[in-house]
């Protein structure tokens, strides 16, 4: 591959955060990646230059209209001390089918590998090492023309950057309790749902707000028409074990088509099980829990890898998991999963690539 | 009133654009209002300065998850070289609607009407006098933290930067084309179309497009749990007049509440028609027009003012309403309110408001 990436390297590198007590998305790298568009010339100028701020105009249209999608992956280091990012291939389609939806032009992909992996060679010494840790990679383009005026963005930016972040359990795997959320709406059908764009995230926050003060960390989103079937939770896609065969929502075009929900599906049916993508009413699962069917619930993303759930809240009733203990299965693929990922256990479906 | 708003004011004012030949959007003032916010502090710092790209961090919130908010208002200058705005009152109430409705701290009403007071003091001479011509004002909020993370912002900024833009008409009010939407959704109960919002206006982009490919140059949006009642415009508000009635989609909680729409229901009721705000599904409308009972269509909004609809097209079928020429009440509406606006016809609502 030949893309000529500028670089210009920091003169002052800066301290790194304590890696034992690290914050999620607060502390950022040395450099960054960015690269520009503009309508008749294209995608242009990749660079990598040292972290800083942008100057934007004012009336700049991601401040209006909210042109704009992101990615999150990782990269971990191996006990050998390599560094390793988790199917980046896939967070790079998942960016193009963003774009698409949000009438951004597409991106090369593989020059996006290259200037991830030109980026982490940069900055490998910002991948902490402990166990949990692992260093946060959020690609994301922004529209940069200023102009008011609802239409497609003439320019925008895309930009690289990472952060290290902590385990996301500091005293273990921890079951969660979620909420699920029957007066707002996160997505409908025809709508941005399975883009990764920022308004699905502000939309929100509210719902959020109002879970956090009844004492639950997230909340279970139902669908746009019928407040009925299941899709997702905050940032994880969410899979039930019922009655001995696994349960997630099928990618109906509202849910994102998560990574980890991918990778866990591969994983599940080459240990044997059978797993069901398919619309799944939260009558259904209330009924499983009230005749004792439902054996596990766990979520599934990027930032948590796999988060088992204790309790669910539902139309004022509360119902306790298996008692609120992490179910074996969330434990056995959180355990294989970050296995894989950190190349403890023998990675079979060619997922983790080594960056060099 | 005393907040102490403090003034930087340009060395190097702009040359003013042609106000013959002004494009929406592309040209600003010599100067922005800025206030800042901060958890613990609340809103602080109100300043006018001399419009200038601001300073973010990549990870400033406002770039993933869309926490952002804005208005869009106008000021006029009378024939007797006064200026004025309409209404900004409304315009500072539903602005912490949104703000409600995004989990942004609200702000002082009274304080943001003091800060576009001083700022179109400052900048009157970029009031445009010319027929139709005006300077479009836009308020809006953006999260400024530079933290990744699902969760409401600890900063903001506020801001108001303003544009002088010609008439919307350049060769007098001409019927628009609108395409009934069937495949993408834009808002749902339950969702944030009722605020003003950039997400909203990101998950129009595509309809939009596709919309233009086929000659079309608005999108008609249908309600998303049914795909059948009407909505709203693109950024108008929609109204039918059907057999001697007005009847307008009512808030939901879906659209926005349009200080356009507001206005003309007021006028329509103190000329004695009857409006109805209730739910009219696109059956209805394509109903009424083969029965040669539909009237008028037109749109309501700030940029605008009243759009006539000449056809719209549903599932297939053309209809053209009243051979495409503009209504009578769509013409005497347009010419009321913009007659008001400029100060050649009374005001009997005390809408408009000098700036002085
Ligand atoms: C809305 C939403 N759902 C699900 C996921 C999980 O996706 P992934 O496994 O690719 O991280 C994420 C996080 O990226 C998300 O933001
Ligand atoms: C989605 C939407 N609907 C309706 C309107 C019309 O509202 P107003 O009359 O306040 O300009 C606008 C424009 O502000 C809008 O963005």
């Amino acid at each position: 591959m030949s893309f000529e990436i500028t670089k210009e390297l920091t003169k002052n590198p800066k301290t790194k955060p304590d890696s034992s007590n690290l914050v999620f998305g607060k502390h950022f790298t040395d450099h960054m990646f960015i690269m520009d568009y503009e309508t008749g010339k294209g995608w242009h100028s990749p660079r990598i230059v040292p972290y800083q701020p942008i100057l934007l105009d004012p009336a700049a249209k991601v401040f209006h209209y909210g042109q704009t999608i992101f990615e999150g992956l990782k990269a971990f280091r191996k006990a050998d001390g390599t560094v390793v990012t988790f199917r980046p291939n896939k967070n790079f389609e998942r960016l193009n089918r963003s774009n698409e939806r949000l009438s951004i032009p597409a991106i090369d992909e593989k020059l996006a590998l290259e200037a991830l992996r030109e980026l982490l060679l940069i900055d490998q010494d910002w991948v902490p090492s402990e166990e949990g840790t692992s260093l946060y990679i959020r690609p994301f383009v922004i529209a940069t023309e200023s102009a008011l005026g609802v239409n497609p963005s003439e320019k925008y930016m895309f930009m690289i950057i990472m952060s290290p972040v902590g385990s996301y359990y500091a005293e273990g795997i921890n079951p969660v309790k979620i909420f699920v959320e029957s007066k707002y709406v996160r997505a409908v059908r025809g709508g941005v749902g399975n883009a990764k764009t920022a308004g699905n995230y502000a939309a929100s926050l509210k719902a959020q707000e109002e879970a956090h003060e009844q004492g639950y960390s997230q909340v279970l989103w139902l669908d746009g028409v019928h407040l009925k079937y299941i899709e997702e939770v905050g940032s994880m896609n969410i899979f039930f074990r019922i009655d001995g065969k696994v349960v997630t929502p099928a990618l109906n075009g509202s849910i994102l088509d998560g990574i980890t929900r991918n990778s866990i599906i591969q994983l599940l049916k080459h240990w044997g099980w059978t797993v069901e993508e398919r619309q799944i009413s939260i009558d259904e699962l209330v009924e499983a829990q009230k005749s004792d069917k439902l054996e596990e619930i766990f979520g599934t993303g990027t930032a948590a890898v796999i988060s088992p759930v204790g309790e669910i809240s539902y139309a004022g009733e509360k119902f306790t998991i298996r008692d609120g203990s992490t179910g074996e299965l969330s434990a056995k693929l959180y355990d294989t999963l970050t296995g894989i990922q950190r190349g403890a256990l023998e990675d079979p479906f060619g997922w983790v690539v080594e960056i060099k």
